[in-house]
């Protein structure tokens, strides 16, 4: 999608500090943090929202989770723990329309989340 | 896992509001919920944490995010927004070591989450 920010970075077209790429999955560092670590795990196919998943994306969106789990284990947040969130539209206030799994740890989270 | 309460509500050894179940997932309402909906997803397959989730779990785990939305479909707020999230160990308060996705909407949420 062309004119997407996401398919932009996966794309090399806007600088992201990516911590993560394999053929499926990128990651990168939140540009506006929320907790000491904030990495946004994204899969390369535009999908605007959990809600447009098709049967066909479940492998990758599963990846999305386990991909988060690697870093956490790099970051050495894993055992402590850490937080998976996806925000679909506004009252959730996604911001970008292709799908992120916002991967936060390294300090106590409350709850509820939001 | 025999001493796993979600393990439990999957074989119907503990009473639980179910409201999918297929061969891989079931959802049921959470006991203690945080949003007008609040309805939790896990893979029939015990796995404590997402750091535990292998390459075979893909499939499944991505299958939590489709069901999630299907069911934010079903009860009327995929368009206005939910948020999705899973708690990984204390400092995110996973209470119950069997992986699961907390499906909430019916209210706009705030940013962090938690």
């Amino acid at each position: 999608m062309p004119d997407c920010l996401f398919c932009q970075i996966v794309e090399g077209k806007i600088p992201a500090k990516k911590v993560y790429e394999d053929d499926d999955v990128v990651a990168f560092d939140d540009i506006q943090p929320q907790a000491p670590v904030h990495v946004l795990v994204i899969p390369k196919k535009h999908v605007a929202t959990l809600n447009d998943l098709s049967p066909q994306d479940d492998a990758v969106a599963g990846k999305l989770f386990r991909v988060a789990a690697q870093l956490a284990k790099q970051r050495g947040i894993a055992d402590r723990g850490w937080r998976a969130t996806v925000n679909v539209n506004r009252d959730a206030h996604q911001l970008v329309f292709h799908v992120h799994l916002h991967l936060m740890g390294g300090r106590p989270f409350g709850w509820p989340p939001g």
